[in-house]
């Protein structure tokens, strides 16, 4: 029994190649799950076999700011000359209905979820040690030195950003990773803070 | 891989009768778990078949004393004419050697705690409704209806105290009360406040 029955908003984040989106696969693969994802907008073009409303939303560009404008965004950003944004109505829609909505984001958009919505659990995914994650990011085998190089500079400054998070979790195993995940999740849901107010509407109802 | 490698103190109080002790037993049953719990100091007699330092660590009304003036106690409390109280250097002891302590105490002593150690984890145990608890505490079946009214009106008192704790932990069954538990310490580790200083002394050792 959950005092708290709204639905958590969970963002994932953490330095580029860490494993966020593997982290986050083997979420939604757990037996039982209550996990929900939110489908972001942007203004780039559909490619071959995408669809409308299931990989993305796809809107103009004349749209999407009327939609920044307007505050109708989680959080949004501007990449090779395309909008990509989480509409906060389809969050607000999928927490009420009571199911956890997982986020994976980069570590610049954390900031403007905390803004728009407090209540968000953030939990930022790190490698065992540095080196893992720069053989990591070398391993892939097929970039140059050039890229390689910035990718550990852009690793560097993104290590740094743990402090702006709730929770810090070791990308040891992926296994463990999600089960440390889950551990967040259902203690989140026990918070007082969360639960206070529903244990209090329980309590008026009463009879010696 | 836990950052955070010291042991937690973690509090589990709640209303009388709610089955504190039938959750910390269940909480000790489990596979691989790595809790312990503190032994008291009290002052009342040694009963038949009782071990000093197993059952209690049994000492005169004037140590006891003595120790409460030195702040030697993480809380203590007076009670039928003896004193009974947990150590503060034993639970230092425990959490140093990377155990989790589990201190179940009633209500009054959780303020004490939070003073002496901030950082211990709170929870606070409830019934899934008022009504359960009252059939509990009718249910023994060998108390006077003085007795029981009694009762009722210090599990009254302690209901409200609820909002003094981190958590609130429904015990529906015995089973999940404890997982519920578990996931609270585990999330608890992953704690950004509590894992920030050994991450960034992990970044500190690299190599590229």
């Amino acid at each position: 029994m959950k005092l708290n029955e709204r639905g958590l908003l969970v963002v994932i984040s953490g330095p580029s190649g860490v494993g966020k989106g593997t982290v986050r696969k083997a979420l939604f693969e757990k037996r039982g799950h209550n996990y929900t994802f939110s489908i972001s907008m942007t203004t780039r073009k559909m490619r071959e076999g995408e669809v409308e409303g299931k990989d993305y939303y796809f809107v103009s560009k004349e749209y999407f700011e009327e939609k920044i404008k307007s505050g109708s965004f989680l959080e949004y950003n501007y990449f090779c000359g395309n909008y990509y944004g989480t509409p906060l109505d389809k969050v607000e829609e999928a927490l009420d209905s009571g199911k956890e909505l997982i986020l994976e984001i980069d570590v610049n958009g954390c900031q403007q979820v905390k803004e728009k919505m407090p209540d968000a659990v953030t939990i930022f995914i790190v490698p065992p040690t540095k080196q893992a994650l720069y053989d990591r990011l070398k391993g892939r085998g097929t970039e140059s030195e050039y890229k390689i190089s910035e990718r550990i500079a852009k690793a560097d400054k993104e290590f740094k950003l743990a402090y702006m998070y709730d929770y810090i979790v070791v990308n040891d195993e992926v296994k463990n990773a999600a089960d440390r995940i889950t551990a967040i999740i259902r203690a989140e849901h026990a918070k007082t803070k969360r639960s206070l107010h529903k244990y209090y509407e329980m309590l008026g109802d009463i009879e010696k």
